[in-house]
């Protein structure tokens, strides 16, 4: 199963893989999940929003036991970072029919459609739509590099856009959703443990920080004439680096894009993109606001319009406690209790449904990168504590 | 003749041109080109490196007075960096045509092939590969983004490039070359004058910094166990700017490209591209061996691999005596003389024949940009002493 799906969408050049949502290795993802899915005897539907389900009993009898993640990946990501999560649903779902489990309620397996947001800047967008955190109207204005269209790209891709948007009726039917992923930092791996459950998801967002100077010729522009948006930009990342530190959060430039981007001139736009996390809101909001002051004094300086547009932002996510409980109790109640800074499917359901999240340990801490990796024990693990978490909530 | 060069190229978006070597734009130019220099009577040829060429006269005959520039642009560059040289050879040629001059020498109107190097990342393609400085086979090395070989994108627009490279015959016939340019700086505005003589070109080089990190999840990654080449690039374009300015020298960051480049990933791979110049090499070395002092020393300091490889470099070059001074008697002996920080083809064409440079003034300064301008009367005055100096060697 995991065979088939890791050539897909990998580039030969970096190693590291390229499943941008709604584009054909995204597409190939697709078909293999539809494929494990009937391949199991399991009813296959995709919702108005892209995402697919995968069901073992009545979708309609309520009260459902849903667990899956996503398919889709970063640029140049690793192999587990959502796929763990897919593979080890069915996987888990293969162990219990083994052991003989009786089903009392429904069982889903969802594959969440553009979760990293690679493609059109915004993440969870599949869960996002389906839990009305995202309106059809914003949706339609996404566009990619390439000027491509959300809507657009999911036509072009066979779906059609027309019905995208809250889907509280098929959201109503999860009585608990439970997502495993792999950790992206070294806590388990730090406390010696294959698997964790998931506290908390940092309150974390995306700020574009446009940087307006003047193009002109590198070569004979005098530094005193110049109104360099390069040096404002640059300035500006130290000075995230140096809020974060001080205050114990999060904050990175990751992503940029110059114009007109040629050696010999002197940019005229620099637009760079923070994301920044931290523990709570006021942290975070002080951050943000330590980084936007810093640019907002060199661009007085140097004579650069700076505009900064928050393009996402998403809440402090506290994991309902009953469920993270009975979760622990079915893993043998040792299991270590951990935060993430990372948003994930799990955190915008928890609006809609009880949601729970298992991670997997991550020996490196390295994710969004060719080098993310598990062991196969662990990933083994992984699908053992799962499967007991499913069976304790779904079966006699 | 101007308003039909203007639309060519244009962005509607940014109103800047996009003329890049062997493009669409480009191929425009070229005909726009032929259909002047055939419009005069004049012999047109296109050489074997593809520079186009308008001969009044035996092009044979040898001692020949030559003048142009180039019609190529940088991204998003102004109206008159190249095709003001162009249009005033033209322009200079009809004048003398009224005067009744009658010409003793070989008269030719030359546009030098991909000057600027926005698509292919080195200057001056067509002057240097004539000239000998260019290598057919590193010009086969050329790659624009996209992939395509400079090779690959000649053959697309129609020009055979099996025969590229040293053209001492054709460099031979030309007795002095004159070039045009619109001022790149401020000297002429704040001296008075409409027209200006070069004394030299300051040199210049290219050197691109590969800053090697490690790409991960930027909302999971603690800072201290992290290796983001984003802060030794920062650290690096703040490097740069001091000590161009601790030198009176220039150095600019104005082209960057970033891996992955998506905004929830610590970036891998970080590439930033100085271009800087100075007054003397001694100067020049001294900047640059300062930056990649500085690149070097927050590289260990983080764990960022950096390499800095050469480009592109071009030696001083101090434009003939003999020839600059009979340009200036020409002139009346009351014109500016001038550096200028920027390369030209007659920078490259000095090596091989006696070359001089005329300066038209800019009032802002501004080049490489839409607002890159000049005023309609000293364009005039520019192809007046344009004549004035054709006249003078070639005519009895």
């Amino acid at each position: 199963m995991w065979t088939e799906l890791l050539p897909i969408g990998r580039s030969s050049v970096s190693g590291g893989y390229r499943r941008y949502a709604w584009s054909g290795a995204d597409l190939d993802c697709r078909a293999w999940f539809r494929a494990q899915a009937e391949g199991r005897g399991l009813t296959y539907e995709v919702d108005r929003n892209g995402n697919q389900w995968a069901w073992l009993g009545d979708p309609a009898a309520g009260d459902a036991v849903v667990t899956g993640s996503h398919l889709d990946s970063v640029p140049d990501g690793g192999a587990f970072d959502g796929p763990l999560g897919v593979v080890s649903s069915f996987a888990a779902l293969d162990e219990l029919r083994e052991r003989g489990a009786a089903f009392d309620k429904p069982l889903a397996i969802v594959n969440f459609g553009d979760e990293e947001g690679a493609r059109f800047g915004l993440a969870c967008v599949g869960s996002r739509l389906a839990a009305g955190q995202l309106t059809k109207d914003k949706a339609y204005a996404l566009h990619d590099a390439d000027g491509v269209s959300l809507p657009q790209a999911m036509e072009q891709a066979g779906y059609d856009p027309a019905g995208i948007g809250p889907d509280p009726e098929r959201l109503a039917r999860i009585g608990a959703f439970v997502e495993l992923h792999v950790e992206q930092g070294r806590a388990l791996d730090l406390s010696g443990d294959a698997v964790g459950i998931a506290s908390a998801i940092w309150p974390h967002g995306r700020w574009r920080f446009d940087f307006h100077g003047e193009a002109n010729h590198a070569g004979t522009t005098r530094l005193e004439d110049r109104r360099d948006p390069m040096l404002n930009y640059a300035d500006t990342v130290l000075a995230a680096r140096r809020e974060a530190q001080a205050a114990g959060a999060l904050a990175t430039f990751g992503k940029v894009s110059v114009e007109p981007n040629g050696v010999n001139a002197i940019a005229s736009l620099v637009r760079g993109w923070l994301d920044s996390r931290a523990a709570d809101q006021e942290t975070l909001d002080r951050v943000v606001a330590g980084i936007e002051a810093a640019a907002a004094e060199r661009g007085a300086r140097d004579g650069i319009d700076v505009r900064v547009t928050r393009e996402s932002f998403t809440p402090v996510v506290e994991f309902e406690h009953a469920l993270r409980d009975e979760v622990a109790k079915l893993l043998g109640g040792v299991v270590p209790v951990l935060p993430t800074g990372a948003g994930h499917d799990a955190g915008i359901l928890s609006a809609s449904a009880p949601t729970a999240m298992l991670f997997v340990r991550n020996p490196t801490g390295v994710s969004h990168s060719p080098a993310e990796t598990a062991a196969e024990d662990d990933c083994l693990a992984g699908v053992t504590a799962l499967a007991d978490v499913l069976e304790g909530l779904a079966c006699s």
